[in-house]
């Protein structure tokens, strides 16, 4: 059964059975490990996983027929069904698809993955995976904390990976009108790198950036930790292009149109349901010659939401406004090296960051922070600030350390009305903390505000406590519970991590089961095979 | 055949040949006569129309049991179909919707009109309609310019006008977070009035502000002219409710959601094909306390519009940004009043408003006069900006005041990104005049940048000729060629009138065949019956 071989093909920059550059991996220090035990009861777990060349996958289903049909598509070269190849792209990076990968019994896999490298390969691909019943998970980074690009059959005889790192090029940068045209497959730093060479920035930076893609971001409805500042990713897009079965649409001819309902908006967040995202029109800007930091303390999580709220709806344009509550400020202080000679104390921790020409920084700062000191902020200076930017894509290798030291740890977050942002906060931190603790666990809840609008704000939960049982059942349970919580207390069961598997339970209530009709009656359309992306998106 | 009967329901406060309110009209002076006469040879026209009570109306083809079983649903005194209900509502007022209305012919008109008071109402209407195979036309304050409050049958019996001003109510306002619920029948100022009594305001004010309702607002895509400071509609709208003949949608839980496609922008642009709009949940802000203008003159348009660019670019937050062309400029100049000290010479002409607390509008105000002032502008002083304030919404009695006096006038709107701005501004302008020279007239083309965007702005176009043969078939040959023109420019067919009936020529163009299978199976999910709003942006 196992016959592991080289990889074929270039590989994801990720590690399998963790998150992101080996190198960079950290573990934690004893006396953490220490506070993890007495506090929360953490035991190290003594179940290692395998190493990738111990894990088994299960084979490829596909013929040699299949793959000398898919070869003749893409050409050599750009196909394979390498274990070396197959494993990188067997999953998201949820702590349940990391706890999954400790498995010694035969794990899912995609049956081959294939590069396609233009949209007539794509096109040819998804018309052959239709007639043969093959399908299709189109796939980017890999970052999906959802379930987003896990290798479900869905009933078909096999799974293909299609990977779209062969869309990596700026097709199109109009100066005069700010806009970029993007290859999909072109992963956060590279989009950033060619935008600047000509010197223009996306400005997206989510906690995935390093890894994740053009096309990821759209299709998943992404918000990056600059949205303050540039918008949401969706708010970025202008236009793209999208082959599915029934064939290609380039949508967005204006800045904006009233030609009927906004069809771009059925692409943004289609999780490659609806068919493969291959470029995308986006709003850039020009580098920010300047920028300017500060960090504040507030007394407790209400004044401080309070004082985002003001800057927020009075408009005076932090390019980065945060919120830690004083959980999460408190861990922060424990857990970061000590940060020059200022020293959060308590209550909760914001951080500002501003960009633009040197008057706009300089406006901008000034007047946000008259606001947050009329709200009761007091200034920590800057060097708090700079320290969440240094390390501000850093938080998942803390998880891989903590799973690894035996606590389980997980993220999941929500928005809402800044009227209903207490009563949603309260709920969701108690549903995870009572249904951890039916678990036999304490647990470690922490909260931040990472994304601001006039009507609300967005809730990014952390959670920490003791890996109980078989910790992918207790998760189950755990995350239930809280997804109930977002759905009973007027949140969205997710602000910026899309639906995936994981969020599917609750996509009825969401949008209602004539919205979830509405979902189905598209992809039948676009995807009447149901090929694409089974299990994701539409129930 | 005539059967002329009093109005049984509350009539909309619009003329049924002509633009609003009949107070307002102002027949044009006679030196403009004289000059229409010498430009363009306009001479006044010899068919005057008929009167409301000489008009003939299509008889109400509803049966005596239809009618028994639509008020058993809505109760008495909701119901009418007398002519004098069916009049007004028979159309939209474009300039080919007003030509109609001089015919001494049969016109086309709803078979009843029905004022449902409830969503229970409107679901159960919907229901008796596609059992019965009565198709229904949502109606608002009547303003389509394009076609889409047509009462066109679509092959069915009969065509019911269902008319929203029963759902005119304030819902909800939540102070913290900005959000009103505003009911769909509300009209413009109705809506603004319920909210400036608590203190608010929404700041939607498009041309239509004065008749048009919330819900046609959302269902056309409408964009104020305040859209610099405020947003399009479809950037206020937060949430909304539609009862559709499958079931009612209540759309929009947290004020930004990742959790799949934003369904609220299928709705928005869905001028009734897709189900009845009932309220809307929207973002608004404290009414401002400050106001500051300025106008403006460049040297020419492509100066002008530069420096628009640049406002919009460093997002110096004008409320309202606006830059007529040197032909509307020049016309403005003539047609208008003199103004204070101050003269309007030549060049083109740019409106700025501020509004916000005072800091916020001196700082606004500050800002972007620094970058107009930089771009080549010369500030022509405040009164010119009132003035274009003062007389916002009244262009379109102009407008019967010619097509009174045997011009053709017309407006028409488009957008594009600005590198293309120019190409498109020329390409339409040549196309209007053109099309207008082979039907014998030599025309006035005006244009003005409404609504700017980072990447790109609107050009509303407003074309006089004179008459020629018959007029509505002269108009449909130039508005074919503009259209075209736009579509071979990059523009979009249209910026924020909406499709109806008069656009959809062009949405295969727009949106791809693709596209349109995608709206086709969105209605048909919805409206299996095809009831609603037949003809209208479904093709």
């Amino acid at each position: 059964m196992v016959h592991h071989t080289d990889a074929e093909l270039p590989l994801p920059p990720m590690k399998w059975d963790a998150w992101g550059d080996p190198a960079l991996a950290k573990p934690l220090p004893d006396d953490i490990k220490g506070l993890l035990s007495a506090a929360l009861g953490v035991s190290a777990s003594d179940t290692a996983g395998p190493t990738a060349e111990e894990v088994l996958l299960r084979p490829s289903a596909l013929s040699p027929d299949d793959l000398a049909a898919i070869t003749a598509i893409v050409g050599d070269g750009h196909l394979s069904t390498a274990d070396a190849d197959r494993l990188p792209r067997s999953g998201g990076k949820s702590t349940p698809d990391l706890l999954r990968r400790k498995s010694r019994e035969p794990q899912d896999a995609p049956d081959a993955v294939v590069l396609p490298g233009s949209e007539e390969e794509i096109a040819a691909l998804l018309a052959l995976c239709a007639e043969r019943r093959i399908a299709v998970v189109p796939f980017g980074g890999g970052t999906s904390v959802v379930g987003g690009v896990q290798p479900d059959r869905g009933g078909f005889a096999a799974v293909l990976c299609l990977d779209l790192r062969r869309f990596d090029r700026l097709h199109e940068l109009d100066e005069l009108s700010g806009e970029a045209v993007l290859g999909a497959g072109l992963t956060g730093p590279q989009a950033e790198e060619l935008l600047a060479e000509r010197g223009w920035e996306l400005g997206h930076y989510p906690q995935s950036f390093r890894y994740a893609t053009i096309g990821g971001f759209a299709a998943t409805r992404s918000s990056g930790q600059d949205s303050a500042g540039y918008g949401r990713f969706d708010e970025m897009v202008r236009g793209l292009r999208v082959v599915t079965p029934a064939g290609l649409l380039d949508l967005g001819r204006a800045p904006a149109s009233a030609a009927g309902p906004d069809l771009r908006e059925l692409f943004l967040g289609s999780e490659g349901a609806f068919g493969v995202i291959t470029a995308v029109r986006l709003r850039v800007h020009p580098l920010p010659t300047s920028k300017a930091y500060e960090a504040w303390s507030f007394p407790d999580f209400a004044t401080g939401a309070a004082a985002l709220r003001a800057v927020e709806q009075q408009g005076t344009g932090p390019t980065v406004i945060r919120l830690s509550d004083e959980a999460e400020t408190a861990v922060n202080l424990a857990m970061t090296d000590k940060i020059g000679g200022t020293q959060v104390t308590g209550g909760c921790l914001a951080v500002t960051v501003f960009e633009g020409t040197p008057e706009q920084t300089a406006a901008r700062h000034e007047a946000t922070r008259a606001v947050l000191l009329a709200a009761g902020g007091t200034s920590l200076g800057a060097e708090p600030a700079k320290a969440w930017e240094h390390g501000r894509f850093n938080a998942p290798y803390l998880r891989d350390s903590l799973l690894a030291a035996g606590a389980l740890c997980e993220t999941l977050e929500t928005a809402t009305e800044w009227a209903e942002l207490d009563r949603l906060k309260a709920a969701v931190t108690e549903a995870l903390q009572t249904s951890l603790k039916q678990t036999g666990t304490d647990s470690l809840v922490m909260c931040h505000i990472s994304h601001v609008y006039p009507t609300g704000a967005s809730l990014y939960f952390t959670v920490v406590a003791a890996q109980q049982g078989d910790p992918l059942t207790q998760w189950a349970g755990v995350k239930r519970a809280a997804g109930e919580a977002i759905m009973a207390n007027a949140g969205t069961i997710t602000h910026h991590h899309a639906v995936g598997t994981d969020h599917l339970p609750w996509l009825g209530q969401e949008i209602g089961e004539l919205g979830v009709r509405i979902l189905r009656a598209v992809k039948d359309t676009l995807d009447p095979a149901g090929i694409l992306n089974p299990g994701k998106l539409v129930p």
